[in-house]
């Protein structure tokens, strides 16, 4: 079994098992609430440290405003992510997660729901990809007029990614890119596209795409700016992507990993690039 | 405060504001789950019945196909409804809401969380509505070839259909009504669309369009057959709903309430097939 520590706002860290969710509670019962993820690295000496924390936080309260929940409380969502980490001492790699949900549907008072959890990262989770393009539904520009669709929102409401994630696994690929119905790749379920062409950095834009901002794509942006590298948001369609020099996957937990096929055919790597960004990135 | 009561697999009746989910499970972190609802009537003595439970456990287990869970227990649920609807008396309408997770991520085993909750209704449910649409962004063919997009399955995954009803509100409308990409009403976020015209009973057809099935429409559906009623799936832009005889949003719990003003504009209504369809369906 994976090692986890949980906790919980206004508690601190409780039991593993320990249930924490009513179930009342909107988070469960529509999925009505948010979450945002990131790395956690813990020494031989079982000291633990967070990346990007602030970035992180940020981001949830970003969707917490799309989604009209109420602001969630960083300050103490910091505090009990210290705590956390004070108790986590698994030497190695590990996911922390927030989530933040509307509250108790039925309640007098709609108290949101804020928790947290620290788990033990899988082994091998950084590694080239084979990977799958799965139809997502959804124009380029479905979300341009429609806030109520909630694009770029980190959402509890997942259902849909965790099962592009199985149809993936079924063509036996490690990871699903979503394509619009207009015929453009989108980002994977839990991770942002890139790509390069012509020595530029490219990303798929956020916006009317409904794409989820990136953490670690704003990261490779200042790094970017920094060194003189073009980095650019464009549209592709997944059959311009075996005609670049190369592309990753990219997320907070998981790093840059290249992806050496598409739907079973090679797209070019480039060693010096995934080098590049992934230390550009920290990882 | 509204009354409730939490029962849950394995365990029976629970404290109403009692954690029963743990922070690894996926219904919590993915709405990685599906649930069910329909409606319990009480008398003035405190007995309990719950309508047409079997066809929503078939649904249930329906949407568990879809999402590829493990098969809901029905016998079990079916046992602790039994129980539940022992311990409510509040004498008047309740929803009993069944929630089945895929259960936790990080655990040996993926052990599915199965709980259900009677819940008081909220007065005045039953009533004329204005409806406002909204686009849903997908066409209305996105689910024909496309399993993984979950169409037809009753998800936890549920947040843009609470965004959808909290933009319709500040629209001063009571509910939304979807509305395809390429123009086609298709359901409302927790109801289904009826209209009459020509003397004929529509619905909006499941299938590609990704609709839910309704259990009202599928009673409505038999009754129309013994009475000798055409009943019949269909396409309508809402435009085509102002020339029907008359237009209802239909769930097990809400019944069938008349659509009386569509984004503002009246739609004309049917006193004698409102109480028709109201009737035919138990309400």
């Amino acid at each position: 079994m994976t090692v986890q520590i949980v906790a919980v706002l206004g508690t601190g860290v409780v039991g593993t098992h320990e249930p924490v969710i009513t179930a009342d509670d909107l988070g469960l019962t529509r999925g009505d609430g948010i979450f945002d993820a990131t790395r956690v690295l813990t020494d031989a000496d079982g000291h633990s440290v967070v990346e990007h924390l602030d970035r992180h936080l940020m981001r949830l309260a970003r969707s917490a405003q799309a989604m009209e929940l109420p602001a969630p409380d960083v300050d103490g969502i910091a505090a009990l992510v210290a705590e956390a980490l004070a108790a986590w001492t698994t030497p190695g790699e590990a996911a922390l997660k927030i989530v933040h949900t509307r509250g108790l549907e039925h309640a007098a008072t709609l108290k949101a729901s804020t928790l947290l959890t620290i788990t033990e990262t899988e082994p091998g989770l950084r590694r080239p990809l084979a990977v799958a393009t799965l139809a997502r539904g959804y124009a380029s520009d479905t979300f341009a007029d429609a806030p109520w669709l909630l694009g770029g929102a980190k959402l509890l409401s997942y259902a849909v990614h965790t099962s592009a994630r199985r149809e993936a696994a079924r063509r036996g690929a490690d990871d699903a890119l979503f394509v619009s119905s207009d015929g453009y790749a989108l980002e994977a379920p839990t991770s942002s596209l890139l790509w390069v062409v012509d020595g530029a950095v490219r990303t798929t834009p956020t916006g009317a795409t409904g794409i989820l901002g990136s953490v670690t794509v704003e990261i490779l942006k200042e790094w970017a700016r920094d060194e003189g590298v073009r980095f650019e948001s464009a549209l592709i369609r997944p059959a311009d992507l075996y005609a670049v020099s190369g592309a990753w996957l990219a997320s907070s937990v998981r790093g840059v990993c290249p992806i050496t096929t598409l739907d079973g055919a090679a797209l070019p790597t480039s060693e010096v690039w995934t080098d590049r960004l992934a230390s550009a990135a920290g990882f």
